[in-house]
């Protein structure tokens, strides 16, 4: 890679003596580092590649930091980094891990927020905005916004309120025709129809909510976008810029599979397969047993909130089309939406992302728990894991377990897992919310006949002595493998699955007190509000020792797994060593 | 009251041979029943008066409950109680209890759902809808929304998936020109536009989400309303209706004061004054303290998601305009909003009440707690209550305390009340949350001179032994009432107030070892996953006995306060008993 342009530019400022000419050709050079760093360590390719031209001329003609950037979501990020003094990060491959995928304001003053989940910027820059007037400052605010965000309800307010301010907020609406997956809404059909229309359409979302709206037809052109920002720049209200851009632009797999490529593991540069194959999780699990139980039942309907891979919809989005819902970036809406299926009697089954359904807490409480409808919702992904700070997914326990009405499960293995989701979709009795285990699928072969009516009813696997362990969900291996080694130093103890975090079973937590004198309790999620805290309480003034093993209560940001087991002592040894320090 | 039609109207089929004049006595005769019942109860008065005739209309056309309404937040559902069986709740005084404020399917199968928090209606009715073409029903299902929930991000979410559905259901707007307090966004600006032009204005934010959009003028006549439902009867497609509707109607002091009587306390018919004086409260205390500290510190700068007199911004928002933003129901916003005003060097201060900061869980995680912003956010109403269920304020605790960064504050009294916010709104460190006090005003009279950068430091107020009381927040003073009963008794107890809800201090629990063998907690709110359970599970292993005082996890409706405190067992006398048992 021979990088003439970009060899030359370590801050901002380095552009501004640029030529258009030389701006496209250092364009050319980003998309190569893109695609030698993508292609090598996986991320986001397709929103980066889109967004190469724009970020050039908001670089060119804005003054960063002084005049302030916030991306949405900011996975579009990577030359807005390259440009802010950390293209090595992307050069030179032994420097790889020396950034994250995301805006973050330890990294460098041209971040002002750590941000991960969608539909946020808008807010966030306008917050920067009335803080510049409170302060008297005179500083352009500019917000990226796009590629499915614009779906999400905190976007919809954003814009609502940026629209009637007083003074200087200009919103780029990235609008590339596709979010992580087709888009759905009324929204995407306007945004088509000004494209069509290059924005002449007397339809127009945003001149209805009164902004100042220029449409660019071809965002990737370096020309186009500076022309526009020069026009926009100092503007003293709020105005919002339209521009089309090509997702994957310039990397032809990319532009042809834009989901695929949205964010993407290690992959050849040439043929664009991706290297590697997973082994089979259980969100392949999960896609099997709805595809199977749903071609039987045409009740079943299955909706996603955009992330149909990430959430075990893969297949069954192509297999079964009519009982398949993508809502769009809308989780408020979507458990709502399942809410009043359920109550109509038919059957609805919403996966989220863990991280992604802390967006909906009201809906889960308001729309659904009190509402008490028998929707079925699978919450994927849940665990300690060396995710983003921004897409950890260790709060839902207390998040869930502690809404009334919600009866929130935990399976140890694909054949539990596949009755409680048997039993949740049939029932008409509860609002079940079924924790999906992570890693390895552990499959006993023994299908499970029980269902669940019978609440908080833990079930008793091993029964010994002194010392019991309480293994939730993915955790219960962990449990087996605590057990096996304190089996080696001479115990003998009992092993329960809890299969419910929402309850405690109280008469079995009565009879470990006969013959046992110590209760561990380990469980994927923060201890804080979590479940081992519930076992703990019921033992608070009772004769039994109790020790609880989880995640702390902090946001840890891309640290991997091991470590992370490591400093919250998860380590088989560390928990047997704890154990024995008790007895 | 001569109820000459009313007494003839005992379900909604009674209407369907009414003329379009009794109709309209029919009309008259409710607004008397209503004035009569709110004026003695309280209660939401100017949204039903708004709503008479649409409800009638509404009855009159469609077939309920085959026919589907779905009323958003619900509070304007008097006429449709009325006219669905539980007319004698309204109009016989002795019954006035006997239904609750919103919709409630345990009262009617009229009702469809329980629902308080606004912007859900258009997700509740879609999921109907859906559910009705998977079971293949031909139902109308009819959602009515407005008096500002429109800017609640779930509405929008709602109404862009239902603008392309294929389906029949209809979105009915009332559009009353205000919400609870003077609209806010680029949405009502519009919906202004749109009344002005007779709907007939290019910027049309329902059109360009893609409605086939119908406008009425008149959403108070009748005859008007029948038409529109006429027409719209069956369709097999999305349909919107904005109506304009005049709230309060019928009664000049509601229509001339539409805040005060969105929801009022009794008062007198005659001259439309409240009956009787509230006692000063901690609103108060907040309202008083801001406008003092902001008076004196142009940076600071107060928010409210459209509830300013229950958040303690009443005066505030006539006394410092400049400083005081509305941002309209859209409590997202509110906490990315504030969180960039911090990030930006002003200081922000938004106001929550405790059930309606549920909306915004991932924007107190996401956009502030991981970006660590300084932002102050207050917590009003937190505690048990004899609210409606979609009002209750137990499950701030379990939401808030558990996220990573967040400084979740309880003071005590006004004194550490004013403390705390002095601090908070000063410091640059990090996100603080405080949980107003409720009930009657503790006042010490000695200004408190302590800042809070100590996190997690408990203060040791009574020094005793034996016997440890840990009293948080509102719930210290039950701890000082409980401590009196021990002296009484012959024992000495240490009495604590922790002050932080966010962490525990290890350093003082490890000291009480020494002399106590037993920790009390005291929390308004829910157990599950609280602060309680933080105490226990750190005593979990060790010699001391722990007993957690709270509310159970349920959801109560209208249950009186002193009943809910015998449930939950938080009596002083209840908790002596409990300790007694225990030692």
């Amino acid at each position: 890679m021979e990088l003439k342009i970009l060899n030359k530019i370590n801050e901002p400022k380095d552009l501004k003596n640029l030529t258009v000419e030389d701006m496209k050709k250092l364009a050319g050079e980003i998309r190569e580092v893109l695609l030698e760093k993508v292609s090598q360590d996986g991320g986001h390719l397709g929103p980066n590649l889109g967004m190469v031209e724009a970020t050039i001329a908001m670089h060119y003609t804005f003054n960063s930091p002084i005049d302030k950037f916030v991306f949405d979501v900011s996975h579009q990020t990577y030359t807005h980094k390259i440009l802010t003094g950390r293209k090595e990060a992307f050069i030179n491959p032994e420097k790889y891990d020396t950034v994250t995928g995301f805006t973050n304001p330890k990294e460098s003053e041209h971040d002002f927020f750590t941000i991960g989940h969608t539909s946020t910027g808008v807010s966030l820059a306008s917050g920067l905005a009335k803080g510049r007037d409170i302060l008297g400052g005179e500083e352009n605010i500019l917000a990226v916004v796009g590629d499915g965000s614009l779906s999400g309800g905190e976007a919809y307010e954003g814009l609502d309120n940026a629209a009637i301010s007083k003074s200087n907020i200009i919103i780029l609406v990235n609008d590339n025709d596709i979010a992580i997956t087709e888009n759905a809404g009324g929204l995407y059909e306007n945004l088509a129809l000004l494209r069509e229309t290059e924005g002449k359409a007397e339809n127009n979302i945003f001149k209805a909510l009164g902004f100042d709206y220029y449409f660019v037809k071809d965002g990737n052109d370096i020309k186009s976008m500076i022309d526009i920002f020069e026009k926009v720049k100092d503007v003293n209200h709020p105005v919002l810029i339209h521009m089309y851009t090509l997702k994957g632009k310039g990397y032809e797999p990319a532009v042809e599979n834009e989901e695929k490529f949205h964010w993407t593991r290690p992959f050849d540069l040439e043929t664009g397969e991706v290297l590697g194959k997973l082994p089979e999780s259980y969100l392949d699990i999960i896609d099997n047993f709805l595809i199977e139980k749903a071609k039987n039942d045409k009740k079943i309907v299955a909706i996603t909130a955009a992330t149909p891979s990430t959430v075990g919809l893969n297949k069954f989005r192509k297999v079964l089309k009519n009982q398949y819902i993508n809502v769009g970036i809308a989780e408020e809406h979507a458990v709502a939406f399942a809410s009043g299926i359920a109550k109509r009697k038919a059957k609805p089954v919403a996966s989220f992302f863990s991280s992604f359904i802390q967006r909906c807490y009201d809906q889960l409480s308001q729309d659904l728990a009190i509402n008490d409808n028998p929707a079925t919702i699978l919450v994927c992904g849940g665990g300690i894991s060396g995710n983003a700070e921004t897409h950890l997914s260790v709060f839902d326990i207390p998040l869930i377990s502690n809404i009334p009405n919600i009866v929130y499960l935990a399976p140890t293995s694909q054949e539990e897992l596949e009755a409680m989701m048997d039993w949740a979709i049939d029932q008409e009795k509860y609002p079940v919310i079924i924790r999906i285990p992570t890693g390895k699928v552990v499959s006993t072969g023994v299908k499970i006949k029980s269902n669940f009516y019978d609440l908080n009813k833990f079930v008793l696997d091993k029964k010994g002595e002194k010392i019991a362990i309480i293994g939730l969900g993915t955790f219960y291996s962990l449990g087996e493998t605590v057990r096996e080694k304190l089996i080696e130093k001479g115990f003998n103890p009992t092993l329960i699955n809890p299969r419910f975090i929402s309850g405690i079973d109280g008469e079995l937590l009565e009879e470990l007190m006969k013959n046992h004198e110590l209760v561990i309790t380990l469980e994927d999620g923060i201890l804080d509000g979590g479940f081992g805290g519930k076992i703990a309480r019921y033992y608070s003034d009772k004769p039994m020792k109790v020790l609880n093993f989880g995640a702390q209560k902090v946001f840890t940001d891309n640290v991997p797994l091991e470590e992370l087991y490591k400093r919250y002592e998860l380590m088989p040894e560390q928990i047997v060593e704890k154990i024995e320090k008790e007895l």
